[in-house]
């Protein structure tokens, strides 16, 4: 789709011309994982209706999914009371949002003994998805 | 509940000592709002079982709802593979986690014709909220 870029304006970019991405799977409701976006990011994952993220470790554009083949297609894109975080609503393909192969990266939990417990399971080897 | 810290050691705090915490609906999945905390205000949370952020604008510890009444009870503490990010599963009192009113914070949805248009309604007048 089309869009004039003036929603992109309304974004409070931080200092480093970022600003905070939440994905979130549209079906489930899950909280899939935490990214940052910048301007351009943010307007082609609009176009592509994709998320692409910009990656802070790599100083690039990272277009979800281009090595593991785990694409998120954006069915929607909103803002907060602030306009300075996104959060997304996402089709995630492979079900699989998470480098260690689970469904999200929110998968370690605060047990009762004080301590992080993995609370969901890895569905697929990193090592078969990254080869 | 008294808890060892070692838990909040495993926790990778930026360069102001604060972590991303994005606060969910434990019933219905919904995303209410994204905020920081700092060590103190993420302690405090595990132990009264209700969020404290750390405002950053006030910098100072605010325990959510301490005006408004909207406090969050904390029924899980969650966080992501690279230990950066924490999702809290909330019970929201009052049904209201946005100081505009509304449910959820992320109120604003991007529609066909480019532009943020508000999504869901305004659940209380906000004078009535904070008088």
């Amino acid at each position: 789709m089309e869009l004039p870029n003036r929603w992109l304006n309304d974004i409070v970019w931080d200092d480093h011309g970022l600003v905070p991405v939440i994905a979130q799977d549209a079906a489930t409701g899950d909280v899939l994982m935490f990214a940052f976006m910048n301007r351009e990011a943010l307007a082609l994952t609009a176009e592509r209706g994709e998320a692409v993220y910009w990656s802070r470790s790599r100083r690039k554009l990272w277009h979800k999914g281009e090595e593991s083949g785990h694409t998120q297609k954006v069915l929607e894109i909103r803002t907060d009371c602030d306009n300075d975080v996104v959060l997304l609503k996402i089709e995630q393909t492979g079900g699989i949002a998470c480098h260690t192969g689970r469904k999200s990266c929110f998968f370690q939990r605060l047990g009762e003994s004080g301590q992080w417990e993995a609370a969901d399971p890895v569905l697929k080897d990193p090592k078969e998805i990254y080869g």
